[in-house]
């Protein structure tokens, strides 16, 4: 079943009562030197990213005796882990054997159960769904899930409330779970805000699908927003939504990514994740922006690999 | 005339509803991997610290009408200037000729008159002393000021609702405004909570006089925690507010400070100036805190010279 938009928005207000307990209402910073720019600063988040959201909406909508699978070592996987530690529920995650061990770690140190299995994380996957199907797990995805999509879309509540007066609304793309939450519930309250999605030109699967108006898969190449990375499951509910909901779309190159989450550093004194400083680097490409309106920018993560993070972060890179 | 603990406390309540416009209700966060430990983040305030509460409980004590002069290019002279630019009033800042290009940028450019002086800023601050007296501006001063304490103090009111059940608070000293507000309001709601006082060893005045019993000026040597430096004024009101309410003191060497700056960066995600990751490297130090009991850290502000942290943060310094 195809949940509708208006769906989505109206799911949104009893999620966020829902899991209210679990969730910091993170505020809208204004950006320190930029006119007009407030950051959602889901970067603030428990467990450093947004993901919570969706995965704590998901788990209180089943009973604690449903036994759960998914397959993530990134924000989902973190999120998933977090939230069944404070609902209860039997979690398993599946992870490719190969996982980086501090990965491995933070998803352990939540008490769930993990299963090592060979290949990368897209076999990883396939084993979690499999098990599901046979098992009578019920599979979390990290985005094509109803309950999932209007987890985020409390953000889009919470920015209602904090900007009521916002023209536009800057949102990176992965899945499309963040967006179409987010755009569902802030165009319930606020029908003329633009929501512009940015996607990394290197993985840019769901801004190819809704150009195409199909899901099309396109060249994944590495990319600094990796929290954004990868396609698009086929029949996913999130690309009829973004469709919908999507004004303008918008693309960034690992240097714009990479020069944006440096200014976000140094500027505004917080270190975030390439998928959070892909949208601010889509709003300072964005041409339809007029100068001083009110934006606001989702700054959708912090977790990230030091190692990677830390030259990039070095004013004098 | 001496402010009490009391009156500090009463006033609290009335200004915190009279600067809420101007003022980001920061969250108090749970720290990533400090088990029980919440960060108020004041880091994320207005003008980059709390030292807009301070200036905001003054400026919107005194008329419009009334002129006003300050002598500080660090946060309490960006805080002054914002507040000013908030309410309307004629400010002078009077800074060291000498005063770094950028520090002053950001002091003009909320419009505010500023004059500068020959020497250093200690002269500023006997100049502007000066002009109040002979001119008819009034003088705002940092910390030795019971409206700016009681600025200061609608942080312990917002502790008191976000952490109810916090053992523990640790603040950074520097004139002692900031921890004689937070204590007075937080002790008011909570008696038995423990006010933990954190000095850079490298520059202790107020805790030495707390200490001694008046007033006592200690040897200054440079510190990270520069926005805690300096000596304690003459008579200041923030020495038997600070007195009755400190309950334990702690002393952090520079290499505390940088390293536990390093943390907050990699582990939490921010970048604090100095005198905010004193706080923290406090709570490290402290034999009486009992492991996982609720403290809290104020982290007080993140604005810094970029050249002088930088390599700070470094992972591999």
């Amino acid at each position: 079943m195809q949940p509708t938009v208006d769906k989505i928005a109206a799911a949104a207000g009893p999620v966020r009562d829902r899991i209210r307990p679990a969730i910091i209402e993170t505020p809208c910073l204004p950006a320190r030197t930029l006119d007009g720019v407030f950051y959602k600063t889901e970067n603030l988040q428990n467990t450093g990213s947004f993901k919570l959201r969706g995965a704590m909406s998901k788990l209180t909508s089943l009973s604690v005796e449903q036994p759960l699978i998914t397959a993530s070592s990134g924000n989902h996987g973190i999120a998933c882990s977090h939230a069944a530690s404070q609902t209860g529920h039997d979690l398993t995650v599946v992870l490719p054997e190969n996982v980086a061990k501090a990965k491995l770690t933070k998803i352990e140190s939540y008490g769930v159960k993990v299963v090592l299995h060979p290949g990368d994380s897209g076999k990883a996957e396939v084993e979690a769904r499999a098990r599901a199907d046979s098992d009578g797990f019920t599979y979390v995805s990290p985005y094509n899930d109803p309950d999932v999509v209007a987890g985020q879309a409390t953000i889009g509540l919470e920015i209602a409330e904090q900007v009521p007066d916002a023209a536009s609304i800057y949102v990176s793309m992965g899945g499309g779970g963040l967006i179409s939450g987010i755009g569902a519930a802030i165009k319930s309250h606020n029908p003329d805000i633009r929501v512009v999605g940015v996607s990394a030109t290197n993985s840019a699967a769901l801004a190819a699908s809704i150009t195409a108006g199909q899901i099309t898969d396109v060249e994944h190449l590495d990319t600094l927003a990796d929290g954004c990375a990868g396609g698009v499951d086929e029949g996913a509910i999130t690309l009829p939504l973004a469709s919908q909901l999507v004004d303008t779309l918008i693309h960034c190159t690992e240097e714009e990514i990479a020069e944006t989450l440096r200014l976000i550093a140094w500027e505004d004194k917080m270190l975030v994740e390439g998928a959070a400083a892909l949208a601010l680097a889509g709003l300072f490409k964005d041409e339809d922006r007029k100068r001083g309106e009110k934006s606001v920018v989702v700054l959708c993560g912090s977790n990230f690999d030091t190692t990677v993070i830390a030259p990039i972060v070095d004013p004098g890179a």
